[in-house]
């Protein structure tokens, strides 16, 4: 049996932190499903499609073949995973903050969805810091973007912060 | 003595983590006043009046009758349980990044009105997930809400997002 | 119905922290039972008649006449709980890192004795960091006790330390 | 390519806790291996060999066709890992004091074995709480397993405590 | 070398838990810099003017004659600190909570400016629990400030809702 | 004033994250005293003299000038920090586990010493994984040390091993 793996996220933008769990996931699955959910907490900096955008960029200049990256809208995440017919869905943990917050996604998931089980990898420590909402505050001051994000996303990070100013 | 405990929260809308929770107050103390507070740091979904009904059709359902339920408007909820004479505070903890906030809230009351003490019941593992803000994410995207919600909150849920639609 | 309820611990000796508790508790439930735990884990310091008479003494200090002390011995707590008639267990939590070991004691409780539940005080700030390990190592270097516990216990520490010298 | 997962763990005895988490790493891999450790810091209730085979009596009857259980004797996790052929590891976290122990272990395998990446699933909440210490406790003072382990283990551990009384 | 440490937050508004971590600062290092962030996050109740003259004016009524208070405006912390010849950025911690968000934060500054070190003080139990936004929520709803914040934020904040009510 | 620094822990053995902590601090105070306790809670690998020779190896070969390094033979950290005129305790945190129990210790401290501040440096990323415990077990079953403690410790955790073969 094939085994898919939904990666649902924000990715405003997509990070290397981001970037090297999809890597990690891709050894793990026959296929991952990057998705990437319409936020409707709080404004994005980027548009749902240049966000897809983005994603496509960087996983293509990995060379990694058997990710696609699509976006979520208006759906629930296990909608989703049954609609692509994903049994899995994997999340990162970066700290033990993140970790009550993901178990009760997780659960709540179980509890919609038996049938899907969620996976967890745990972020590297030199990638663990790298969360969107930081990467934007260094883009936005004009702070030295390498190793944060992938060329694409820095660019398109510097391109709207100009565009902004 | 009669003990009384007043058990505030935002309840946008109750869910049966709440529910469970209020039972359990309703047999450690004489009387259980819920306040409904109005919140301020976010747009609520239901008004503070639906908020306020809700609680009151599914506390009637459950036959608990040492329950009483009211809204707190611009008020300390330190003053508003000196008010109705509650000598305790009844919150609920789910997980331990509850605690820290939890335990700063206590405290301040505790600073507060120190003839007041707050005690802490620990959400069932079966409930512990099930937040209010999840909940509405689940109806919006039309999710099942059996088990989550009592059968009024579901309705008004479900109303609502037909409404918004 | 009167409520009473279980207190317990290993009390290896009683602090002013636990004494707190103590007294917090006895203002919530009609009546509160300390029941002083045989550790088998570790060898304690004070013997189990010891730590009960400690406790006796400190709580006779405080004049807290709804309280009793009792050793638990070979005995699971919602067995003792039961025998005594308490319908609640009563415990403490310190800090976040205290919550998911107590936690799982209390969901253990629950699962073995649906009819009890337990009941949750957040210590104050200004005795959290009072753990019985914390006070031994000051006594054992001669450092000062004041605040820390009981007048009968600093007197049995300093006893014990000089003895084992 | 066949992925195979290492489950270790001391296993002292074997809980459905692990039995739940040993099913789902059974859905998610092509071959599962339960690596009991010969745990060296603290004296274990059961021998090494009665650990391995209490296991290997839980999951036959669960009809698990792709778990086999080990020893796992005098050698690092990676090491054995390589010599079975195992690309991942996989651990289970039950809470958020979980995750910093797990973590530094994950991240230590990594920095031994970069080619072996760790992979978690969380608890289910009704399991969570099933810890073997604290069903070795409910054992000693002849409390109910049911639901708390597998029968085999049950029988095992009445056994254990009756003969050492 | 003179030792000049940062110490960078919103401070809307300072609070007494602030200015005993800038007492204490200032005995640890030759010159205490407080840098007020403009947030973009969320709207401050006071502005950044206002914020500044409020920790000056704490500041001078505690005879804190090494510390100086500057905005901090469009300008990543790091950036700031090398303008201002700091070599460490000091913050406090109040619970385990904290730590996390902290930890990010103080790498990502790391990475970005490798001479740069974060030191850390944790709050006193006495003032962990003074956040900024319990303290608005107790101003705005007309409670008792004395010993939360210095006199003259209790004057500000008494003022601040007088005019908005 | 000349600010000098206690740095205690039991150091069983040094490693290249002790060391970095070690570095950090000579850079933040004027001088450094690691402090290397008499672990009385369990049996070290390494003898008081061992240790305190490893870190003393250690230092000598980062050639930092401003650190000395001294045996804590039953005596109080304070008593230990008055004694040598150091006016604060420098500790490292690895993570939110870490936190509850270092503020346990820091306010003990406190209440015993109001004299002495402590102060906490955030491990870094690729460091924060290297506890002393887990590279014993590496050391125990023969895996690689390289780049997890100073080269004096690796050969002094070999010969340990091989001589209790």
């Amino acid at each position: 049996m094939t085994k898919i793996a939904l990666f649902p996220g924000s990715f405003d933008p997509i990070t290397n932190g981001h970037l090297h769990m999809i890597e990690r996931a891709a050894c793990l699955f026959d296929e991952v499903i990057v998705a990437v959910m319409s936020n409707m907490a709080k404004q994005p900096l980027f548009t749902l499609n240049e966000r897809v955008n983005l994603i496509k960029a960087a996983v293509a200049a990995e060379q990694l073949t058997n990710v696609r990256v699509s976006a979520q809208v208006n759906e629930l995440t296990v909608d989703f995973a049954h609609r692509v017919h994903a049994q899995f869905i994997i999340r990162g943990l970066r700290n033990a903050q993140d970790f009550d917050y993901e178990n009760n996604i997780a659960q709540m998931n179980h509890h919609l969805a038996p049938d899907i089980d969620t996976v967890f990898l745990m972020a590297r420590p030199t990638s663990a810091y790298i969360a969107s909402s930081l990467v934007k505050d260094v883009a936005r001051f004009h702070g030295n973007l390498d190793q944060l994000v992938p060329t694409c996303v820095a660019t398109a990070l510097t391109a709207k912060f100009n565009q902004t100013k």
